[in-house]
C-alpha cells in the first residue's frame, strides 16, 4: 500500500483531500515537520510534505506531481481530465501557479523572511512587500473565480483540493486579504465538502 | 497551429528545446517582456512567458502544464513517460521542484529584491541570503546528479529540458556557484544537444 506523508494544516493537505474523494488504498500518515526526530527525514531527505511512498519504496514529492499521480490512480475521474486533453493542462496550470506564485514567491517571504535576509531589521519590510506580492498573486485567482465555481471544467478537480490549502492561509492574514469575494465563496464551498471535513477531522485527531 | 511564446534567455527555453526535440508542429514566438507593447499581454494577460496558445485559442501558461502537454502530443516519447508511470510522476516532480525551489523562490529573490522588499537599503541582505538559500537548493539537484546524466531514467526527459535553463542562470552567479560539478558537466551534455543548440541559435537571431 502507499502511504502519503502529511502534516498538519500544512500544503499537504489537498493531497490529502484527493485521497478521501477518489477513495484511494493509501494510507495517510502525519507527521511533524521542522524537528530532527520526525521520520519524514527518512523518507524525503528534504524533511517536507507532502511525499508519497508507493509499494516498491519509491518516494515521490512535490503536489505538482503527487496530486497527478493520485488522479491518474482512477484513470477518467472528473477530478483531472485525461492526457492531450487541454483541461489536463489547465488543471495542472493552476496547480503551478499556485505552488510557484502563492506557496514559493509569496507565503515563503511572508512567513520565513529569515531565509531571504539574514539582517532581522529588514525582515517587517521583508513581510510588508511580500504580503503585496502575495496580494496581487492571489488576486489573478479570484478574477478568475469570478463567476465560477472551481477552477477549471465546473467542476471539483485536483487544482481545487490544492487551492483549498491556500484560501484557508489567506483568512488568517488580516484585514487587507479579507475582500476577495470570490475566494471567499470558494471557501466556503470548499470547507462544504465531506471529504474536506473528513480530512481536517483526520488531522486534527 | 499552436504558438508557443518565448522570450530571450527566459524560463520558457525549455519548453522550445522540447519542441524541437520532439519536433512539433509548434510556431515558437518570441516576445519581449517588462514593456507594455509586448504581444504577450493579450495572450497572458501576466504578461509572462512560456504561454502556448492552442488551435482553439486555450491559452496555457506555467511550465509545469506546457512541458507535459508539448511531451503528450508524442504519447510514448522517452522524453517523458504514461501516466500511471512511476518515471512520469518523478520528471513532473523534478519540473515542479526547479519551478518552486530554483525559480520562484530562489531566483527570483536573487534577480528582483524590490518584489520583497520596498526598501533599498535591504535589498543587498536580501540578494546575499536568498542566494544562500538557492545555493542550498540547487546542492540537492547536484547531489541527485551524481553519478548520473540525467534526472530521471538515464534518458533526456522533458525536466532535463526544462533544468538546462537554469543551469546557464546558475553559470553567472559567480565563484560560490561554480563548484557544483554534477551540474557542469550537465551543463556540457545539454548545450551539447543539436536541440539546444538549435534553440539557442533560433533565440539569438
Ligand atoms: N514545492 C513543494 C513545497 C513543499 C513544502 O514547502 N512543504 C512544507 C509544508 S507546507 C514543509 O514541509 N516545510 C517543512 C520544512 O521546510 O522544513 C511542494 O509544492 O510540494
Ligand atoms: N511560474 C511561471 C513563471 C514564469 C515566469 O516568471 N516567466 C518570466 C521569464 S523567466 C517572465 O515572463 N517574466 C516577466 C514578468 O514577470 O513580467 C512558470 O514556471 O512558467
Amino acid at each position: 500500500m502507499s502511504t502519503l506523508f502529511t502534516a498538519r494544516d500544512a500544503c499537504s493537505f489537498g493531497a490529502h483531500v484527493v485521497v478521501r474523494e477518489l477513495d484511494l488504498p493509501v494510507e495517510v500518515v502525519r507527521v511533524a515537520l521542522r524537528t530532527a526526530e520526525s521520520p519524514i527525514h527518512a523518507v524525503n531527505p528534504l524533511g517536507r510534505v507532502p511525499a508519497l511512498r508507493l509499494d516498491d519504496d519509491t518516494v515521490i514529492t512535490e503536489n505538482g506531481a503527487i496530486l497527478p499521480y493520485l488522479a491518474d490512480l482512477k484513470p477518467g475521474t472528473t477530478l483531472f481530465a485525461l492526457p492531450g486533453e487541454p483541461e489536463r493542462a489547465q488543471i495542472q496550470s493552476w496547480i503551478s501557479y499556485i505552488s510557484t506564485e502563492i506557496h514559493a514567491a509569496g507565503f515563503r517571504q511572508v512567513n520565513r523572511p529569515e531565509r531571504y535576509s539574514a539582517d532581522p531589521a529588514s525582515h517587517d519590510g521583508i513581510r510588508r512587500q511580500s504580503a503585496r506580492t502575495l496580494h496581487a498573486a492571489i488576486a489573478h485567482i479570484d478574477r478568475h473565480l469570478q463567476g465560477r465555481d472551481w477552477l477549471v471544467g465546473n467542476r471539483f478537480t485536483i487544482a481545487d483540493a490544492y487551492l483549498g490549502v491556500f484560501v484557508r492561509w489567506i483568512a488568517r492574514l488580516g484585514p487587507d486579504f479579507a475582500g476577495f469575494d470570490a475566494l471567499n465563496r470558494f471557501r466556503e464551498a470548499y470547507l462544504a465538502r465531506p471529504s474536506v471535513q473528513a480530512a481536517l477531522a483526520a488531522e486534527a485527531g
